[in-house]
């Protein structure tokens, strides 16, 4: 039981709920919540905090989940106080379990097994658009997340909750340069990359996606940078009616992939 | 030149920036930042107030739109100090130019006419979600945006900003009852409408859009309630990869109307 909030473990704890370089350090990050904490495959699980509260309430599978965490090896289960509990969170109201997991390290080759489908990200800034295309992306059937190394980080707790467990499944990778490695994935993967741009001169619906794929998504406010763009096999249009000038990075993330998702059911 | 936060119409200003109720009452809500103030329809501006750095600085277009403001007899100009701009604005960094803009009222003829594509809204509660929506829908060519009365607000600050000027241009209703007018729309005036929902036996793409249709999405944790579902004239699905159990409500409503843009374009 720890019951102090100035105990060395609890302020670390709070240190990863805050830092990137701290979560990277340690190649750990923090999951909140029972309902991510059953997604966390059980071999990247290190430390389990629960309070007095969650333990009186927990029942069914999620008891289960728990009595299986307190007898295991890989990981340990420890009781906190509330003060504890609020002080490790990133939430304000936190829900009485928080886990400490290992970040999982991908390959280019976890993505490229059979029918490629990538997304590749340059600069995304905001926590929730990003959680939200490991969510979207999942369903849509994308085999990998590609990252400029200045955006986001996809341990932030906020970026973490919004991909409503897709980090444990999708790989991602964080890269140097995105227009250097779009264009490796195109010359020695074969992959064709489309960067959705106004200057696109065929509509995103009339490219043929059955074959290995990828998007490339800019910042929310600035879109692709110039070299990025240019390192593109094919630009896409994204028609927009009325007046409107960009789509949220997220919601064109979204129109592409399940327009991939669609041709490649039929 | 107003300089004393304690201003009766100041504080009345940052009401309208908190609360809903006092934006109805008076009928108007606010726009902030000179992007926004562009997309404002010029008659139904009432109030813009402008800190001494912003009319500094203010060049081109945007100082030809503040110079027919001043000289306008529908709309005033008022100068305010930095603190007073802090206290009237929603945001943490106030842009030195805000605009109390009258509520437009828009009827279910106004999206009707034409080929309506509609979204139908329940109890949508995140203002960048309902904003987002907005932006998109508005980009797919959606004629109409109805929503639950119990939703966000969406002259919300957060929300008009998120719609990046949509706000302005896609006609919206508020309704008590969601089965109610969702059976009115079908059977007074022959609009399908399609509830997005795990029990749908057709996948999304296998219907045909290209008729009046409409679009059913639910609030982001629970989904549409019985009775909206069921006033639908039929369940779609949008089916998904992976562990994923449901899209994000903005994700949905993007995949469902650009789907309908695509089939209405080709």
């Amino acid at each position: 039981m720890i019951s102090s909030t100035g105990n060395a473990r609890v302020k670390k704890i709070a240190e990863y709920a805050k830092k990137a370089k701290a979560r990277k350090e340690d190649g750990v990050f923090i999951v909140e919540g029972i309902r991510m904490l059953r997604e966390v495959p059980f071999d990247l699980l290190r430390e389990v905090y629960v309070t007095k509260h969650f333990m009186e309430n927990v029942s069914g599978d999620d008891r289960k989940l728990i009595d299986e965490i307190s007898k295991s090896d890989g990981a340990t289960l420890e009781e906190v106080t509330d003060d504890v509990m609020k002080k490790m969170a990133d939430t304000q109201t936190p829900q009485g379990v928080l886990a400490i997991v290992r970040q999982n390290r991908w390959t280019l080759e976890d993505m490229l097994s059979g029918n490629a489908l990538l997304l590749i990200l340059e600069n995304i800034q905001d926590p929730g658009n990003l959680g939200n295309m490991f969510r979207t992306g999942e369903g849509a059937g994308v085999t990998g997340i590609i990252m400029s190394s200045d955006m986001a980080d996809v341990y932030n707790p906020k970026v973490v909750r919004s991909t409503m467990g897709a980090i444990f499944r999708v790989p991602f990778l964080y890269v140097d340069s995105i227009p250097e490695f779009t264009r490796k994935l195109h010359n020695e993967h074969g992959i064709n990359c489309y960067a959705a741009h106004l200057k696109g001169k065929k509509n995103y619906d009339e490219i043929d996606y059955k074959k290995p794929s990828a998007f490339l998504i800019g910042n929310e406010g600035n879109g692709l940078t110039k070299e990025a763009a240019d390192a593109a096999s094919e630009y896409v249009l994204i028609p927009m009616l009325g007046k409107v000038e960009s789509m949220n990075a997220a919601t064109s993330a979204a129109i592409l992939t399940f327009e991939a998702a669609r041709q490649r059911r039929n």
